[in-house]
């Protein structure tokens, strides 16, 4: 598959697995939902679902660190049927998302349509793109 | 919900994201089947899915920072039915899982039931658990 057709299923994901790195280094996880620009950069909002952990840690784990990776994947029981995308990139924190960002989101998720997330912003530019597919 | 139950919710879950550290210290990313074992390790496989890149990438990644984070999530669009479990643990790499995790993660999956995984194992010892619901 080309690295356009990669994009376009991340793109299409409802959901990816954000890994930050933590104040020791180590690896921590999160699921997000995401949107992918117009300008290959993908945008995460800290948005309104409720959060029972200090909901800015992802965020003071990019300020330190800003490498990050980002992977959407399929799963079904038919294992010929699996496939992934993942990226490695640079992450940035914005105070807000922007106008372009929100318009990205709110045509993908209903409820950032029926409401604007105003939360933190992460910011992903990728240096990589990787995919794989069962089926090749 | 009690610790119990998150780990009973990670234990059904079909798939989750294993975060592992690569050579440059930074998060890599690879959706893994795997199975919870009765002493609350993990243990996952590299098995016979057709592997693009390096497929000991991640035995590589673990040997050298065994710090590792693994999270499964449910998605779906009513956000008040999204959950995720998180465990951050120590991972170490047997070259073949051993009798009991065979059967785990046979019982678990059809394809490991009716060939058992015969390439090397990651087994996880959890340090932390941390588990999320939308509906509290």
């Amino acid at each position: 598959m080309d690295p356009a057709a990669w994009r376009a299923r991340l793109g299409a994901a409802r959901v990816a697995t954000l890994a930050t790195l933590d104040g020791q280094g180590r690896p921590h996880l999160v699921p997000v939902c995401f949107a992918c620009l117009e300008d290959d950069r993908i945008v995460s909002v800290v948005d309104d679902k409720p959060k029972r952990t200090p909901a800015l840690r992802r965020l003071d784990h990019v300020r330190a660190h800003p490498d990050v990776c980002l992977l959407a994947h399929h799963y079904e029981e038919d294992w010929s049927a699996l496939w992934w995308v993942r990226v490695d990139g640079t992450a940035t924190v914005r105070p807000r998302a922007d106008a372009g960002m929100l318009a990205a989101l709110a045509a993908k998720y209903a409820p950032y349509a029926a409401q604007p997330p105003a939360g933190p912003a992460i910011v992903i530019t990728p240096t990589r793109w990787r995919g794989w597919s069962a089926d090749g």
